[in-house]
Order: C-alpha cells, then sequence, then structure tokens
C-alpha cells in the first residue's frame, strides 16, 4: 500500500485541538504508512505538538479561522475561507490530502465536501454512514444526519452506497439493506419511504424490505436506509438511552448491598458492554457518495475517538 | 366517580381473544366501578368467559369480523361494518360505553376514532401518545405513529394535546414540551420542524425548544413532539434496543463463572429494571385529540397489558 496522507481538522470539536493533537500522535504511533497534516491555527498547534515526543510524520497547515455548529453552513462555507474546515478541504481537493477527519459541524463539512471535492458520478446527495453496534457486527444507518428531507430516488441511493461500503470496507458479503419504516407491508409510511421502497425494490440490491425500528439493534440488516433527520434522532436517541439504561443499572443494584457485590463481580461483563456501545470505538463516520474520503467524527471527540476516525480514513481508502 | 363503561376489542391482538378476556376478568377483579363490554365472536367470547369464575360487570357485543393490521385502513373500516372495532366504536359512539381499548390496527382504529368519534373542537388530527420511561418518570411521545407526515400545525397541536394529557391524567405540574428535532438551535430540521418550531414558541406552553435524541430518554422533557412516522421508529427501536441490550449483558455476563456469580447476585436489580421498560406496565397508548377515549395497546399484548390498557381509560376518565 502506498503512503496515506489525511488531513486532520483541530478546530471543530468541542474537546479544543488538545485531543485532535493527541489523537493525531497516537495515530502515527499505532498506524503505518499514514501521515497527517493537522488543520488549525500555526502557533497553536507547534506548541501542543512539542509535548509529544513522537511527532514524525505529521505535519502543520495553517488556519486561523473556524466554522461554528451554531452557523449556518452555506454561509458559514462562503465567508470563512481560512476556516480549519475550508481549508482542509481544500487540501484534499488540491491532490496533497487522500481524505479529511473532522468534529466540527455536519453542515459545514457536508456543504464544504460537496462544493469543494464534489459528488461521486450519479450520485445526487452524500450521506452520513454511522456504524451502529449490533450483536454479532455493525449496521449502517444510512442518512445519519446529512440530509433532513431526503426524497425517494435519495434513499435508493442511499442504499446502494451503504451496500458498496459495507462490502468493501467491512467485508459483508451482499449485503441485505432494509428501509427503516412503521410496518413491514409495502404500503406503509410517509410519502417518501412508500416511493423509496419500490425504487429499492428495483434496484438489484439485496433488499430485505420495510424495517421497524425494533428491528434494527437486533442486527436484521447490514444497511438501515432512512432520511438524515430520522437517521440522526435513532443515533442520539441509542447514544442516550445506553447511558440512561446504564445509568439505571447501576442505581437499581447498589440499592441492595447482595446486589452490590454481584454489581462488583460483573464489573468486567459491564465494561465489555459499554466499549460495544461507546462510539469512540468506530471513531466517526463516512460521508459517503464524495470523490474522496471524509470522516465526520463525533462533536465530543476526544484522541482517542479521533484516533480511530483516522482508522476509518484508512478502512476506507484500503476498501477502494 | 360513577361507573365506567369501557368496550374492550378482543379481536384485533398477535395472542387472540384469549389474551382480552383474561385481561378483562383480571381488570373487574382490580379495578372497582368499571364495566366491561367484549366486542367480539359471540360464540367464542362466551366460551372463553366460562373459563373464569370471575365475570360480573363483563358483557358481551357481538362482532364477527376483524380488520387485519396488513389491510388498507379506510377500506377496512368502510368495508367491515361488523368488524370488532367499528362495532366497538360505535358502541361508544352510540353512548353505551366511554370509551374503547384495541391491540388491533392503528390505522384503522384512527380512521374509525376520527369518523365516528369526531375530533375535539379545534384539532385538526388525533394523536397517539405513548408513555416512555425515564429514570424519574414518564415522558410522553407525541405523536408515536398515526400521522406520518405532520403539518407544523398539527404538531404544535401535539404539543397541547400532550401537554393538557401530562397535566390531567399523570400529575404534571406545567408540562415541560420539547421538539424533537437533530439539534438544539432554531433553525435547524427538517422543513416541518422548522415551521412547527416557531408555533410552539408563540403557543404559550412551556415550551423548552429543540430536544436531540439523546434528551428523550433522560426525561428532559415531559411531552417529546414529532411526527408520528419519527415516534413510531423512536418507540420500536427503544423496545428492540432495550432487549437487545439486555441480551448482551446476558452473553457478557454468563461468558465467566465469576461475573456469573454476579448476574446472579444482582438479578433482582434486572428483573426490576425489566419491568420499567416492559410495554405491558403502562399497557396502551391513548390517541388524544377524540371526543371520546380511545386506548391503542401494543400488538402483543397479553392479559396483563390489556387489563394495564383498560386501567389508563379509568386514568384518562379520571383526570378529565
Amino acid at each position: 500500500m502506498n503512503r496515506l496522507t489525511i488531513a486532520v481538522d483541530t478546530m471543530g470539536g468541542d474537546l479544543g485541538a488538545e485531543a485532535a493533537v493527541e489523537g493525531a500522535v497516537r495515530a502515527v504511533e499505532e498506524f503505518g504508512n499514514v501521515h497527517l497534516v493537522l488543520v488549525g491555527p500555526e502557533d497553536e498547534l507547534a506548541g501542543l505538538l512539542k509535548k509529544h515526543s513522537h511527532t514524525g510524520r505529521i505535519e502543520i497547515l495553517h488556519a486561523p479561522d473556524v466554522i461554528l455548529p451554531s452557523e449556518s453552513p452555506t454561509l458559514a462555507f462562503r465567508r470563512k475561507k481560512e476556516s480549519s474546515i475550508v481549508v482542509g478541504l481544500k487540501h484534499v481537493k488540491d491532490g496533497h490530502a487522500g481524505g479529511f477527519v473532522s468534529a466540527g459541524s455536519t453542515g459545514a463539512l457536508l456543504t464544504g465536501a460537496t462544493v469543494l471535492i464534489g459528488r461521486q458520478q450519479g450520485i445526487e446527495r452524500p450521506a452520513l454512514g454511522t456504524l451502529l453496534p449490533t450483536p454479532k457486527g455493525f449496521t449502517l444507518l444510512m442518512d445519519s444526519g446529512a440530509n433532513m428531507d431526503a426524497k425517494p430516488s435519495w434513499l435508493k441511493q442511499f442504499g446502494e452506497m451503504g451496500a458498496e461500503y459495507m462490502q468493501r470496507c467491512m467485508g459483508v458479503t451482499n449485503p441485505r439493506v432494509g428501509l427503516i419504516n412503521v410496518g413491514s407491508e409495502e404500503e406503509k409510511g410517509n410519502a417518501a419511504a412508500k416511493e423509496a421502497f419500490l425504487l429499492l425494490k428495483e434496484s438489484g440490491l439485496n433488499f430485505i424490505g420495510n424495517i421497524e425500528g425494533r428491528e434494527i439493534p437486533a442486527g436484521a440488516v447490514d444497511v438501515a436506509v432512512c432520511d438524515g433527520f430520522t437517521g440522526n434522532v435513532i443515533l442520539k436517541f441509542m447514544e442516550g438511552f445506553a447511558k440512561t439504561m446504564m445509568g439505571m443499572i447501576k442505581e437499581e443494584i447498589t440499592s441492595s448491598p447482595i446486589s452490590s457485590i454481584g454489581g462488583m463481580l460483573a464489573k468486567g461483563a459491564f465494561r465489555k458492554l459499554k466499549k460495544r456501545f461507546d462510539y469512540r470505538e468506530v471513531g466517526g463516520a463516512p460521508f459517503l457518495g464524495l470523490n474522496h474520503i471524509v470522516i465526520k467524527a463525533h462533536g465530543s471527540s476526544d484522541a482517542l475517538a479521533i484516533k480511530n476516525a483516522i482508522r476509518q480514513c484508512i478502512v476506507f481508502e484500503k476498501g477502494k
């Protein structure tokens, strides 16, 4: 494999540049053949890099500005030419890097990537694919937050892009694609879902039909298709529900001395499970349908999450 | 309190008339002042009732036909005049019963109730409110499956109806209403959510703004507003996720002898938690916005769920 260069946005995340820099350092330590370009304010990044001993294969690309999640993505993209998202995406566009990782504004990242990197031929809208943990592996949630109101033809393409990703990058043979809906019958759902069902049925994909919400966590499909509004709500609901449920388990267990002892003995099992539902272990979600790979890392990404988002980039490049 | 008569559909559920009859018998045993009308095939119901000793305050209303969930709700409602849903709703319409409980087709129940029982003045669409368990109580998910594509004005009314229900029936003072969305900022979301935000802001409700998926399970609001497509997906996702997670916990715990012992000691805590997430404990979801109370029980309702759906009817009547 040739050396892969990945640009890493250090400005977008809630935890600041420190987490991104540490994640980058860990990535070069762990992954061979990867070269990283940290995008952000030069002086700050140089200062942060000095704290680490292994900084080979890491360079800095100056970008003094940042796009905030509260800003209008299109306006911010047009106005903030020196923001880390715009500078990083341009670096990819100009052929200096093969991929971009950012924990910044999903909207700005999507707008910027669509304009600067461009859509793959035949793709109307790039979409965000998030890997959800299931008992036996992962299900790709497509779209998990890029397109709020999705047209039926987009939904069909989400299924196609998702299936390709699961096959090439996750090694799934003939991925099962399902359309998230309110019932299994063909005529169920909102207007977009009804039409998308027919398009997916004719697509040549391994389309298993509509799936209900309860089938997603069980891993009934490899690719679960929906609009970005529904997908984003599901994704965040899962995150919150896992946390709330773990908290309730802890509260119940510690409410009696005997079950407290039980809880202590079962600690290792809980730790493993917590890890399974830790978004940092997956690291980030690929924007699929672009000419180069762009990974959206979780807004609260720490060094571990950034490192794993960089790994996602590498996995994606290998799958190409 | 005057005696309350409730009509109970015995035909709609996956578990057949037996579960509904047993649930009804348990309800009259447990709840005073309630009179039940079992709607379904006379001979079958008479035979099932004979198996129980306490059948006072229970009568039978003959309805030989059934509407299946796979049928078109509007067509089935028009054609199947002798179905349990149509016969039961007519019984309420004619003033012989104050409420109706059914585990049958959500769509047929909604169509039938809207036509026969009628909407409350000023309400464009009735909606299904489901109580989701949270660490400190419940959050009402409005709409959880009645209206697939909701107009902004409907979403505002879902908030109003939900707040009224939480106040009157669940004793919540000044209920907090949130709009389910993909971010907390006012301009986020799909077209309907953006407009609904403005309407809810002006509504006079205790509207706390947009809430993200992760805030729902934590109980950040008393009423979580969304269209019935999103709500249905959330509801079923939660059901499936709780089940999957419990299964994964069990698998992890039993994978080592020490944690297995721990699991046994903490068994009581798990049992309590399982009960907390058991939809049968809530029993059913009210259709809000109608002139009489109609409770949609879960399709897989057993006797416990039917009994608790009847209790929901009683609670609703008390709150009026």
